[in-house]
């Protein structure tokens, strides 16, 4: 019933390596900037007073950056206390997509299908100012694709009022699980019924804002109309 | 750009003050139980070799047991480290349901619409067998309601092989955004467009296993036909 992480040949070094699972992990990079591409949320670890805590975050992540592994980039406020702990310290960040529910023959083998990628690194608080308005603007076109570039200019104020953290893709981990039941030979032949509940993300017709004029952009209608 | 987590009446201790989006919290218990029902599945955080780990896990509550703020319990193999790691540790447990892609005005103002509960707690590792079993066949009619009724017992040896973690609901908060784009008057007066794309969940045509005989029983037919 877990979806644990295990080593996977895509982090070189040991701290991702949870120790569970090696049948599940997936080796291509590729496969893994895939899944950052098609979340999009991801939950960040960070210590706060003593013990971790999980938040959800927008992200995005840069593959043509100095990082040769790649960056990915988290938004806060500067205000937010939990950007504050992240700083310099070592955070994970986790993006899952859930594609299936696996109804086995026994509780026991009841799983989950899935993508998920955990990525372990120091966070680095982003000070240039450019760099920063490059990651919101990676942030929102991860969102929609193509909106960015369709939106005035942020202001020094705004950009000041934006904290990012950036955390290396160097050290992650990446599992999936997409296949059926994987039942024990005696419920197979006592006839119990097993398969796969499939699951996926869809997006709804577009809610224009009440005050908004005109027709709905173009990268808009891409992204409602995307699966 | 983020969904970070205020302080919420839910919590009767200040460990989940992150201190931003007050606007945000959700102060109903009965909200709180209705997201932990609609999510699949949760991000559990642990102290791992003096870092924060996010783990992808499968989980359900007990709202039933003797803790009168309810359970959340958490499954593993007892071979898993984490699991190890997490006994009697101070975790965090978040689950989160994406609602929407709030497109403002402006790259500052993009948003989402969510809902999402940080549930902060020691775990406790359960030894009771009775209390596995109990949490392993909550956690099957999570995924699918009325499923474990339908199968046979587990196996004293799948139950050994079984961990299972318990959180109390005592501290916990909960943030929600469900409205549209908040933008700056000189933004909706230039005429940018503004609006929000809805994200669901939905269950796709059950894949039964080439190897199950018989019709898709009730209980997955009601699952996958929910959305």
């Amino acid at each position: 019933m877990t979806l644990d992480h295990g080593l996977a040949p895509l982090s070189p070094t040991d701290r991702t390596t949870i120790g569970r699972g090696r049948n599940r992990m997936v080796e291509d990079r590729t496969e893994l900037h895939r899944l950052l591409d098609d979340a999009l949320i991801a939950h960040l670890g960070v210590m706060v007073g003593g013990h971790p805590v999980v938040l959800p975050v927008t992200f995005a992540i840069d593959l043509d950056g100095p990082d040769e592994d790649g960056t990915l980039y988290v938004h806060g406020s500067v205000a937010a206390g939990w950007l504050r702990s992240a700083a310099d310290a070592t955070v994970c960040v986790t993006v899952t997509e859930l594609e299936g529910l696996v109804a086995a023959r026994s509780a026991f083998h009841h799983s989950m299908n899935y993508r998920s990628a955990v990525v372990i690194g120091t966070a680095r608080i982003v000070e240039d100012p450019d760099e920063r308005r490059h990651a919101l603007g990676l942030t929102v076109d991860h969102m929609i694709p193509g909106r960015d570039a369709t939106l005035r200019e942020p202001t020094r104020k705004e950009l000041a009022a934006t904290a990012v953290l950036a955390v290396s893709l160097h050290e992650a981990s990446m599992k999936a699980r997409a296949c059926g039941p994987v039942d024990d030979q005696e419920d197979v032949d006592a006839g119990t019924w097993a398969g796969v509940i499939p699951v996926r993300r869809v997006f709804g017709e577009v809610e224009p804002d009440p005050l908004a004029t005109g027709p709905v952009p173009a990268d808009v209608v891409r992204r409602a109309g995307a699966l």
